[in-house]
């Protein structure tokens, strides 16, 4: 067997089974060995930010990588910054990058470049595999970094001769190591911050908002009596109603600010210390009040279940009955122009049972999420590194995780750009995901942004960069030549039913919604 | 002023005047200087690869550097690709990449990543500001490498506060350096290969392919008998009628080992030994023949017209007529089923006189391109990374720098889709360009490189990663949702009429070639 065909094999002693590829000439003995080996489910994307998006968005529900196929350094590059996004939710996947045959590097052929170099900045683990005979072992170490909890961005680099060479077997591939379990001495600090009198909040993040680490850290709150809170973007939280009630931090400085103002005892499980997104002239980077003592429970990284179990028995709170969000769906529909407060309304009484809500609505899902709280249980992803252009991509990974559950990408249409060829393979590999664009037609968050560094009002070169109209975009067209089917809304009651279309369809809807 | 406002003058004081941008909030500043100071247009592009293929484009037409803003690493990363074309174009352009306050980086915010290290793979210049006093200064220097010929790349950094903090004044750029003088060594080695006697070829790149330049190589290649060659891609080539008969060396290792196969002297003037785009296994990487002795008369960033002036000087070749290419437009237009002759006869008729054609075309542009030599004289620019998703991007740029001139784009389905979005620019802007979409619905320059690289023939999971059905991808829609007027072609004859129609629209035209 070549090592193309050793790496495919090791990647299924390694679990990993779903491959989104956007390959090239130098990875045609690999998409060959797929061809060959059975097992592995490969799903094309039009353009890499695509393929790594979705990567991100399989990690989130399937708990587990899987591997891209980029084509060089290019690729790769055009891969960056979704990968920029996996990183930073912590999401794990196994890139595998094609180069050159090795003897053909110093050639400097046209697609030739510095892929290490490219891959460095987004990756937590970079590796080429040097000969044939190496690219089973190098694969197996890439799958053990991308599982390394809470989850790693491996990219390995495989030049062409390397593919097709002749290799030995696949490699064995160790399994993951648990999540390090938060020793008594953490535990015991987070309890005396809780028990200080002092006034006090959790600040959850990764893994501590889900299942009963979450219903933990939520009898914990209750016992308490402290504010349980979570970072203003998380890459999987619990909502919705008999779920744990969590405020999230605002994005907006002075709002976290305001939010924090009176907390003296801050305690981090799975989080980090809250900073704001942006630096401002003149407003603070760090959201920590003066005085407020900050204590680390656990990182990311640990078993956060073990952590607010433990803490929770520290407490004497394992009984105590947690604040849970209540039903809220039963109203009826608002209607007539579309505004924010009429946007929360309907999603919180038309969000499913068990949904996965993909949130990249940006401006306008900023105003209204809040709003969705008492919406039937789901699951809450955001956009982790900011980077635009992630929604469409993950929302396509996390239906092809969780085939059972709908999915709905709520964009802005500023964001759902980017990423845009993702409806297309949304349309064939028939996922079901309801897309709702927020057509605000600016890049509205960034016309509120150009007054909060203090700049001038927009001009006409400021406008010309920060508006998206002059023409709209069509999104009805646009989803059309896809492949999707598509409908437009201008009033809520039109949403309405466009929404609960797109609910209906056991494939992929966008609808478009003119704000 | 602050030093984004000191910035955008120094950028005026260089000639640069335009910018392509997509910014976000670290970007603000910026912005809003270049509104105050008037001057520079501003362009959006939805996705950054629109932008940085754009200002390749620009530079290949215009011969002095746009200025690209950026957002932060996540949106450089995504103009990576058409960087790294524009790089091995040899062009040159001043990327102004926003990055946090200097002050906040520490504190890991989400945008947070390394940004040298993402700019220098596909960077020939990168720095970062240090004080909001250094900027204009860099800004001059990042000008200066950007017009160092024949072309690089220079990325400048700019964290937040460097922009919104007092500055100096403006910086003073200094000319660009005239391209270097060959030297009289380097000319008589070449008159001494060309006058062996034995068979001979010259191979000509950048800025050997045209003007008085490409007039001189064709008086010497006449005057010595010897072939006239051009490099497989071209940043900019002047074809036509009237214009020297040049040999593009084939993309295929076999065609183009062929085509070098009895010659002996082979003389570089602008152009890089040549080497097989890819590896194939049991095939070279160099493309020379044994035996064949290679001669280095100029660089690329040499004064390539004082060299070959100075070669046909001493081969008393001034006078020599050189051969050109013929009129070959008047016959009848081909009709019926779209074939590659009949698509290389009907260009060859229509392409209108000082047309720019950007061949992205891929596996039906290399099959057709060699027919439309005795078309009107027009320029030809080549993608020269390799890195697909340049075309559409490039097509904008350059009609942004040549308003008068008919822009063609000819592209692969697969290729227009990773930068489909400078359709919306084509249409806010109204440019003058004509793109042709032949949807052969597949990649299938890969399917045949899966054959070449000696992999089996495609199986169930190569076919679903290397064909673009199911479903088509419906062009006419897709323009319509960035508002360009678009038509469907099924035949030649529909081709003619819909191509003619794109000629005659003084905007944006999109024809879908059903192949």
């Amino acid at each position: 067997m070549n090592g193309a065909e050793s790496l495919v094999r090791t990647l299924l002693n390694g679990d990993v089974n779903v491959c989104f590829a956007n390959p090239g000439t130098s990875e045609m003995h690999f998409v060959s060995a797929l061809d060959r080996v059975e097992g592995v489910r490969c799903i094309l994307g039009l353009f890499e930010g695509v393929v790594t998006g979705a990567a991100d968005g399989y990690y989130r529900m399937a708990g587990k990588p899987a591997a891209t196929l980029l084509h060089l350094g290019p690729g790769l590059g055009n891969g960056l910054a979704n990968l920029h996004n996996a990183k930073k939710a912590r999401s794990g996947m196994v890139n595998i990058v094609g180069e050159h045959a090795s003897y053909h590097i110093k050639h400097d052929a046209p697609l030739t470049a510095d892929i290490e170099g490219v891959a460095r900045p987004m990756s937590d683990w970079v590796l080429t595999s040097r000969s044939a005979q190496d690219v089973a072992a190098d694969g197996a170490k890439a799958i053990e970094a991308a599982r390394t909890a809470p989850g790693q961005i491996a990219t390995l680099i495989l030049p062409a001769d390397t593919a097709w060479s002749e290799a030995g077997g696949p490699a064995t591939v160790n399994a993951p190591a648990p999540r390090t379990r938060v020793e008594r001495s953490a535990i015991d600090a987070g309890a005396r911050a809780l028990r200080s009198g002092r006034p006090a909040a959790i600040l959850l993040g990764g893994a501590a908002l889900r299942g009963k680490a979450l219903e933990h850290a939520a009898s914990i709150a209750a016992k308490c009596g402290c504010q349980l809170l979570c970072e203003y973007n998380n890459a999987r939280m619990e909502r919705g109603v008999g779920r744990a009630v969590v405020k999230q931090l605002p994005f907006v400085v002075d709002a976290a600010l305001a939010m924090l103002k009176d907390v003296q005892e801050l305690v981090l499980v799975g989080a980090k210390s809250p900073v704001s997104f942006f630096a401002y002239p003149g407003k603070p980077s760090v959201l920590v009040p003066e005085g407020c003592t900050v204590t680390k429970v656990a990182g990311a990284e640990a078993d956060l279940e073990q952590a607010l179990e433990a803490l929770a028995d520290a407490l004497g709170a394992r009984n105590t009955a947690p604040l849970l969000n209540q039903r809220a769906y039963d109203g009826a529909l608002p209607t007539g122009a579309i505004t924010l407060d009429g946007l929360g309304a309907l999603f919180n009484t038309l969000i499913p049972d068990n949904a996965v809500v993909i949130d990249e609505a940006v401006t306008s899902g900023r105003a209204f999420t809040g709003a969705t709280l008492g919406a039937r249980p789901h699951d809450w992803l955001n956009i982790m590194g900011g980077s635009i252009g992630w929604g469409l991509a993950a929302a396509m990974g996390a239906a092809i995780a969780a085939p059972d559950r709908k999915v709905i990408a709520f964009e802005g249409d500023g964001s759902a750009q980017y990423t845009l060829q993702a409806l297309w393979t949304m349309a064939r590999e028939n996922l079901d995901v309801t897309v709702v664009i927020f057509a605000n037609r600016a890049y509205k968050i960034l016309l509120g942004e150009l007054t909060n560094v203090g700049a001038a009002a927009p001009g006409a070169n400021a406008r010309s960069m920060l508006t998206l109209d002059r023409p709209d975009l069509d999104w009805v067209a646009l989803a059309k030549g896809y492949g999707v089917e598509a409908g437009r809304a201008a009033t809520l009651d039109e949403l309405a039913v466009q929404f609960r279309r797109g609910l209906a369809v056991p494939g992929p809807y966008l609808v478009e919604v003119v704000m």
